[in-house]
């Protein structure tokens, strides 16, 4: 399973008054890890999208947050795909902060064509081969 | 059970380049969907972190997307706890678009005291009977 | 001059650790009060954009900060155009807590059309005369 | 002089319907520019802030947006102080794409003390020489 790990360095504009993090930004990182992750594996967004038609929404997250960070702290996500389904599939991230996981979130999105001129008729596709087998092995 | 509802009107910012919500903005909306059914039961934020020193940050969070929003439409959630323990509790959202349930979410979060000069020595503590009466029944 | 108004609940997650507004988030604001003077004035974004083919991109933009804001104070923007040239126009905000302006933002904004398919492929326009009548005069 | 340069590769999230940056997350950028810029002279903000209990809030900025810059493309941030009064001092921001300049930001901040367990008491401070001499000259 190709893995993708990726250094955050948390500013203050991502902390809330309490000094740590501002939790939907976790969110946002995740949403960039597994956006670096296809882009590791040879397909980046912007080829998907503008290449293929194809977005790869979001249908359901969960994050757990094990230990605060604030700004100023350096963690590193660690991001790879866990199921292909026939058209979604599995994300799995891990937030490390020196040893420990600071955080851990899972995501399922779907692989889906952009209609032309509607964002909002968007359907689910199979798949493609060749992204499986790049996501699976890392091996170009 | 105390269940607030709140509108939102959904902006061109919050939407992406498929013309839909970009997803970490739902959970900033759920977050102040909480902040504001706290403030509905007579304990409103501001008055939580500067008159008791609480805050109340997430430990785990989910969200299912159902039905994807753009940029003018309204939904309204609906907010209610559904757990409460001796110091962590359950806040359940559900997003309506018109009658449909556009997104569903699932918070744990902690009643935790800030300590003074430090953002990172924060620590449990039991749910004041208040706050648990408050919030259960809205009945002031 | 078609004044519009629009109140501010500021949020936790607005704020920084400094305990005042994280200050992009006002230019968020500011954006969301532009395009609420264009609904007042008849022109929601959302049918300009899937109507019309019409974004209103900022060239150029200063904001004065004169009054901190903290989570939980509500402030009211009003918004009116000041000046409109041939494809160009100048949007003005006051942000005011209590009888106090707090902040104080300019815009210049370009009428431009979107071509389909291509979002770099963007130009200027006249602005359409019932557009400049409505925002100047508020009269339907 | 010193000038620090800061690379930022565009994120999917940071961009709007018409597929292009939403102007407010310029602002984001153009702050961790300037909170590296300190980091880079030896002054990072988490040691500002928690070791001297300064902060440098903004107190006006203006940005012109020149080119469109949208998900997938990078741009690098040179950022410099082009002035230091008694106790304000003016930061420049310019963003490259390429060899153009594709925004360009000005801001004034000001050094403040933070009060503890305050934040609205906040009081400007002369700017200590060692900051104006590191930030100057980029000599250690």
């Amino acid at each position: 399973m190709l893995t993708n790990r990726r250094t955050i360095h948390i500013e203050w504009g991502d902390c809330d008054p309490a000094g740590i993090v501002y939790y939907p930004r976790f969110f946002e990182w995740f949403d960039e890890c597994t956006a670096a992750l296809f882009e590791a594996a040879g397909f980046p967004k912007w080829d998907l999208v503008r290449g293929r038609g194809i977005v790869i929404p979001m249908v359901d997250t969960r994050c757990r947050f094990l230990i605060p960070s604030r700004f100023g702290d350096d963690v590193v996500v660690e991001t790879g795909i866990t199921r292909f389904g026939r058209s979604s599939f599995d994300v799995h991230h891990r937030m490390l902060k020196g040893e420990q996981v600071a955080a851990e979130c899972f995501e399922t999105r779907v692989w889906t064509r952009m209609e032309p001129h509607g964002a909002m008729r968007m359907k689910a596709e199979e798949i493609p081969p060749d992204v499986i087998q790049m996501l699976s092995d890392g091996i170009k």
